[in-house]
């Protein structure tokens, strides 16, 4: 592999050791499962974790064939780094990262996209080297001891270009995230944004909502309906915080929306207008039939 | 069994046979709870159905000893009928075979139960036999296919009284929806309304709205967020419109409530004040985790 950032070429790349920045469900499920192939698949993990214990539990659970503290001196052994914290740092990871190590690839799990291309379009050297990523997988639950190597499999998998990429990165990058099972898709990051705006951060919303307004006395009478709308509202509030700070402009399009949608609701159930009720029932039902995951095209 | 209606007393009240008027999910699963008894508790199940398909259906895997087209039939062998249809043909049905079958105690599985008490409590002779309960149970699912013995293990099913039943009726139907596994919980019919418009209609109606807003493009990048959140989006509409029917005003009043902490919520994310986000979320996560159902006390 050369080194001549910021114009190397991935077209030949061969990914033998990647580099995880960041240990939580989605670092630690991504080690799992291209650490567990056999064969010319295999590849070497070298994890970075801050805490002295999700260093200690990757190594003993095999999550990794080696871990440090220093994202630096873990990319500086690796054909390809991920980028798996919060979104609110991945930036930041990207840009140190390709100043200190000229010759690695880089791809990252965030659940937003356009603000974090955008900063790292700032550093020519880093937008080279960085194939955004966002792996739809992963649930209420975080951490390490959650993290499972077929995390991916049949999962979508949305690789956001910026376009300054290095000739063959795209490529390389698509072929790895493909070695984890999942299925990749390709879109703007600004269309990714958006779309998810409504796939995911909006839902987490509402389900946050629905669980708020339970009063005390109810609670030993939810029924498994109340229990699966909410089940995403058990995710962690840092996590989301940062994910509305993001992609704040599309979720505030997505929640208004929302609550346009709710007031026609309202407006159909206080006039009795029960055939209208039936019609918004049924059109939901068949966007959800529609959305199964049995009926996903699968790789 | 004396049959001095309305003044039985069913303090000694013994039930061997029970006929289920409506074999859907909820209809065979009592069905099928009771039947598969052994021993004393074993009882007699006498199914009715408007469908030969269905009849058939229960016959060939067990769900009933005999079938029948016809309620009152049913209900002339049984000690107890569970009326087990949509919620608005409940109180026609205990009406109807509380004037044919003067001696036999009834109750039934609506989702709502103000305006099925208030119904019922115009037949006096019905009234007293009448005991209202709602078992907390199910899910999107329907059909008597998906139907199984052990639905209602741990539970919540609830009494709503409505001060009317003969000495004794209570007692025998508590102990009767015991039998199937549940933990019985008694609130009045407005309460119980109330309640469940927050924790179950309210609910159902957010997950639709959440997907009836997915564009088609998003489909093939739903995660398991918007699959939990969307599940019970897949119910039957016209059981559901049924259920907004019956209990409108109290549904009205917890759907506004939403729309007005929707409010709240689009004015703290587009004024930037994530320390309330944070705030709303964690309080979100806690609830949630209240009412998970390992947390709920067993039987």
């Amino acid at each position: 592999m050369n080194t001549s950032a910021p114009h190397t070429d991935f077209s030949e790349a061969s990914i033998r050791t990647i580099a995880v920045v960041g240990l939580g469900l989605l670092g630690g499920s991504v080690a799992k499962a291209v650490r567990g192939q056999s064969g010319d698949a295999a590849v070497r993990v070298i994890g970075c974790a801050r805490r002295a214990e999700t260093r200690e539990f990757a190594v003993k659970h095999g999550f990794v064939d080696d871990v440090t503290d220093d994202p630096v001196e873990a990319a500086a052994q690796a054909d390809l780094v991920l980028i798996a914290t919060p979104v609110d740092r991945i930036a930041d990871y990207v840009i140190n990262i390709a100043a200190k190590c000229p010759q690695v690839l880089m791809t990252d799990v965030g659940s937003t996209k356009f603000r974090i291309v955008e900063a790292v379009k700032a550093a020519p050297e880093a937008a080279a080297r960085f194939v955004a990523a966002h792996p739809i997988a992963g649930s209420e639950k975080t951490g390490l001891q959650h993290a499972c190597g077929d995390l991916f499999q049949d999962k979508p998998i949305v690789i956001t270009a910026s376009g300054d990429e290095s000739p063959g990165a795209i490529e390389a990058v698509t072929r790895f995230w493909e070695s984890t099972g999942g299925r990749v898709v390709h879109l703007t990051p600004r269309r990714h944004d958006d779309l998810l705006a409504i796939s995911s951060h909006m839902p987490h919303l509402m389900s946050s909502l629905v669980a708020n307004q339970l009063p005390g006395e109810a609670i030993p009478m939810v029924g498994t309906g109340w229990l699966d709308t909410t089940r995403i509202a058990a995710g962690d509030e840092g996590l989301w915080t940062a994910i509305v700070s993001e992609n704040r402009d599309a979720i505030l399009s997505a929640l208004e929306q929302t609550a346009g949608n709710l007031g026609d609701l309202i407006d159909v159930i206080r006039s009795r207008d029960d055939e209208s009720l039936t019609g918004f029932l049924r059109e939901a039902r068949e966007k959800r039939e529609a959305a199964r995951p049995t009926r996903l095209p699968t790789p």
